[in-house]
């Protein structure tokens, strides 16, 4: 990074090229600052898109937007593909994949991954979506037990390719069940001539006694109804006990026998090494204070699913949302602004957009504010909302005219298996090293 | 198969989802046969866009089908993934990777793979491009390539990650070679504004004297003319004579620093094991006579790039284009359908409709019989006779947006790196056994 050390300007590196990171840099290119960002992609990726992705709705591309592409012309900044493993808060310096780099201010936006609570043998049978390579990995093993199914032999053996069951009912876990019985009730027959729908189930269970938790009782009660409708079996106030890649036990006593387990129960933090445990919140959240700035520094901030703002206002930090990680890179970058330019801060204020989440065609449920609907008009305000926000021209044109070809006709799509996708071998506790292949490379 | 074995109907096994098998289960829908297509993908490839893939022009699944959806509602036709490694002539047995398989009517339609000639360090280090799974991993190699160049510490460095070789000037050298000078001449700078386009050099090398070789003189003419004019550094009469990864060598002692070697030189047909060796013509491809028929068989076809139909009008087969494919399909469903219904077969007769390729933006040739022309308006017939021949309104209607925002803006696609790619392991020749990544898993 020999240009950006002669740099006379102050160095923002910004870690994540999320929404709260992406935002912070655009926010910045008229300021007297040098920003980099790092990201171990090239791209950032629409999250909220992920499921169709798996279910094969939408070709992966069409949800990701090159970073570089994205800054193009922004002359004050520098894109790296780079991992953090560390920081020297002393020294204010990143331990990295391409070497050390250090920094004037330093934004901390890596975001979250799948929450396994510790359980190894979940976290290695179960499939997490948070990723693009992820939501590819759940694509083929979905279409791999498809084909599984049809060569099996007994109804015993086929029930544990087409059992299907989606553990946390947010809107990850209420948006791929829909996705997934729209897949049985319009698609497997006409794919699958050998299969019958009736063998296929789609479940959604929870711990908690409703879908969509933090949404509204009116949302979350249309949510299940409309889940319901589609054929899901929702299973709420349920626990997980256990997870071996063939049979799932819950604490009740009941099992279900699948190869299908689709883990969106939880999340946690991505922390880099030198932030002090004592600054993590529940979730494995950074601690912040009202302008992100992480506690016991001046000039590091935290934004976004990897940052909890502790105020008087908010004791618990705000919800894990896009519009949350949208607002403090926005915040952030004006403040980083502000601070350069010796200028007051000005603290952070979350304006709640509400929320919208979609079940199927035609499905879906909004919170607004006071302002609650569900069904075809929220369908069309989800859609439109998913539209406006996806990143680059090119991308709303492909998602829009993948969306009406789906529409018209059930069956639109992109069902291939261009990398089938293997299971790593579980590691060995036999001390002796097993080189895994990376889930993600 | 249980329930083809019970079937009443003669059963045609095709062994592959080309341009070729895609016709032949076509052409027997309405015919008293059970049709069994095999392939070890699940999609249909249309080859000739693989290198906009490779180039991150295009996104791999719009030049993708989907077997099972392209034959959905032809009752007589059943599809499974899987590889076939051997038939057994004696027993009409096809074994693969599902179980043993048995045919009344056998169709070889397995296509052609890379020929590195023998030349294990070339097979090892040079990167082929006739999969879907090869086009990414060429896509993500050349974009690592980039961001490497961008952290090299010296010019010299920085040489060999920019240095791009294509070996082999048929269609798809010469589609590369246009597509990456492309790449540099309008992308680089904007993408990357740490390197300079004079420091990315693409060399088009050919141990032939012109490039396009089977085409006619004044298209290879004005093939070579665009792209000497884009930049393209065109090497005739050049053989090569080792590469390790690092530095490409010629038999006139020239050498260059480049990782990144694209090899499309030559191609073989992939024959099952039980294939007499006897009936095999140059370039691995199985003798027929002028039905498909292959020597010594009644029941057994093969047709496209693994077929070589020796006739008096035709000693040396025919080229391997997918128009010959397209065709020999036609005409072996349509002989299967007669054989079936007591009927005299028909002699297949090959109807050269021409051939067209690419170069650039508003550059392409065209031999069309006599009629031949070049420049603008063979790039709109190529356009056009592309669109046409993608199966899929979808996969139509994303390459058309692509092509135009790409044209509007000399800058769309998507230059993502969804999977590292990781060039395998060099096998050790010690007896032990080195577990390797499947290229194509």
């Amino acid at each position: 990074m020999a240009s950006a050390d002669q740099s006379k300007f102050p160095k923002v590196v910004i870690v994540g090229g999320g929404f709260g990171g992406m935002e912070v840099a655009r926010k910045l290119a008229n300021q007297p600052v040098e920003v980099v960002m790092l990201d171990k992609h090239n791209y950032h990726v629409f999250q909220p898109l992920l499921y169709q992705v798996a279910t094969g709705s939408l070709e992966s591309e069409s949800i990701a937007f090159a970073i570089r592409k994205n800054f193009e012309g922004q002359k004050n900044f520098t894109f790296r593909i780079a991992e953090v493993s560390g920081v020297d808060l002393a020294t204010n310096t990143l331990d990295t994949t391409i070497g050390d780099i250090t920094y004037d201010y330093l934004v901390i936006a890596t975001g979250s991954t799948t929450n396994f609570f510790g359980n190894k043998d979940i976290e290695h049978f179960a499939m997490p979506m948070k990723s693009i390579p992820e939501a590819l990995n759940l694509r083929y093993l979905i279409l791999q037990n498809l084909e599984e199914a049809v060569l099996a032999k007994t109804d015993e053996e086929r029930e544990e390719y087409l059992n299907f069951v989606l553990v946390g009912a947010g809107p990850t876990g209420v948006e791929l069940a829909g996705a997934l019985a729209e897949l049985r009730n319009h698609v497997l027959d006409k794919d699958y001539p050998e299969l019958n729908k009736s063998h296929m189930q789609v479940y959604l269970v929870d711990f908690l006694p409703k879908v969509l938790g933090p949404f509204s009782d009116e949302a979350s009660a249309a949510a299940k109804d409309f889940l319901v409708k589609m054929g899901v079996k929702v299973e709420l106030n349920v626990k997980v006990e256990s997870y071996d890649g063939k049979t799932i036990k819950f604490a009740d006593g009941r099992e279900i026998r699948t190869k299908n387990v689709i883990w969106s129960a939880g999340v946690m933090g991505v922390v880099p090494e030198g932030i002090s445990k004592d600054n993590l919140e529940r979730g494995n959240r950074i601690r912040t204070n009202d302008i992100c700035v992480v506690a016991g520094t001046t000039n590091v901030f935290a934004i976004g699913d990897v940052a909890a703002m502790i105020t008087d206002e908010t004791p618990k930090g705000h919800p894990g949302v896009a519009q949350v990680a949208i607002q403090m890179g926005q915040n952030v970058g004006e403040n980083i602004g502000n601070l350069v330019n010796s200028k007051p801060t000005k603290p952070f204020k979350y304006n709640d957009k509400g929320s919208l989440a979609t079940v199927g065609r035609n499905k879906a449920v909004a919170d607004l504010g006071k302002i609650k609907f569900q069904g075809f008009f929220a369908w069309l305000v989800w859609m439109f909302v998913h539209l406006i926000s996806l990143l680059g021209f090119r991308n709303k044109v492909v998602v829009f005219v993948n969306w009406i070809i789906n529409y018209v006709n059930y069956n639109g799509g992109t069902r291939l298996i261009i990398r089938r996708y293997e299971r790593e071998a579980v590691p060995q506790p036999t001390g002796e090293t097993v080189a895994l292949p990376k889930s993600d490379g």
